[in-house]
């Protein structure tokens, strides 16, 4: 079945990616505005896009043009945010930070949640998440008066203590960190429970197979 | 346990990153070159960032220092390339495309794929791929002299029919498609398989829980 977007509405073609581009990573971004209040909405328009330089993106909308969501309005004046990531056991936590609350609503207090200082940006991580990613604006990309893509530069990385097998070669327990991501629809998520491994091929290994199998 | 991404070695931040930001979404990304030469690679620092406009990202690698890899090469030459993406069943496939075959190799046939050709780009898609995302490159961002982001603006989607719910509303059945995600280390993946629903909040509805409560 063909989709052609120039004949689709905004609305479609947004149903269309999110229903198939999956599973989302989620980034909890925290930010605070000039006045330093604070702000934490859930984003799974992110993704790390590179290692080295480290880079995180995510796609920020908003709420009328020209007039970004808090996320987005925040990082454009402070330059800085925390991206936290969402365990199953943050899943409720995380959807009430989701509510479109009246500003200057804590959604952070609201949801039960606490906040812990970070060490290299003024907006804090939350407590309750089992990483944090504290980064600084790259760069902003406009896509159009109500889309906007902030690309955030990793200065520091929080991981929960039990998820960390050894700090010194940065080897991460990943499954311990019980993970989800977001699915389609209005509210659907997976968790990364169900796994497989299937190692990389080298090009020596891959040789070697087709010599045996010849 | 804090890392500081200041002191770190460019593959501790890269493993960081992949050890935390999952389950990831896989772009299994066919080009071709100036003389139409196939390529295909999978690429996890991937995900949708808009929706309208309809835009998706990749963060893709060098083989050298300004020597792009030949996804990167081949979408800066030829502005255009298909995201297909990746289920169970082609998993193995999609392995076999990331061997490290010296050009010209195609990675396609030797996988024991078919292509198929697109509707508004040049490059092909993979026929077994329930999903290809035809897109034109929207912007590049250069990193360094080994990492570029690939922003491409979707032109049209192809949907495999049994996974498509309702054409004209757009409503495709994501759990269908059995895509995988992308975890940690250097093979491991997350079946889409163990999901929850967990519907957004709408204000009045917190509200009127609130006032319930009370």
């Amino acid at each position: 079945m063909l989709f052609d977007f120039a004949g689709l509405s905004g609305l479609d073609r947004y149903k269309l990616l999110v229903a198939t581009v999956v599973p989302r990573p989620i980034a909890w971004v925290v930010t605070v505005d000039e006045q330093g209040t604070l702000n934490a909405a859930p984003y799974s328009f992110f993704n790390a896009l590179s290692g080295d330089p480290p880079i995180v993106a995510i796609g920020v909308g908003a709420r009328a043009p020209r007039e970004l969501k808090d996320t987005g309005r925040n990082i454009r004046a402070t330059r800085q945010f925390v991206v936290c990531l969402v365990d199953e056991a943050n899943a409720a936590a995380m959807n009430v930070t989701a509510v479109e609350f009246p500003p200057p609503v804590d959604e952070v207090a609201v949801a039960g949640l606490t906040t812990v200082a970070s060490t290299r940006v003024r907006p804090p991580r939350i407590a309750e998440s089992p990483v944090a990613i504290e980064c600084e604006l790259h760069t902003m990309i406009d896509l159009g008066p109500e889309r906007s893509i902030v690309l955030g530069q990793v200065l520091a990385m929080h991981v929960r203590d039990e998820a960390v097998l050894d700090a010194a070669k940065c080897y991460i327990d990943t499954p311990k960190l019980n993970l989800i991501g977001r699915m389609h629809g209005r509210g659907w998520y997976a968790r990364t429970t169900d796994r497989f491994e299937m190692p990389r091929i080298a090009l020596e290994e891959w040789e070697a197979r087709q010599k045996a199998a010849e």
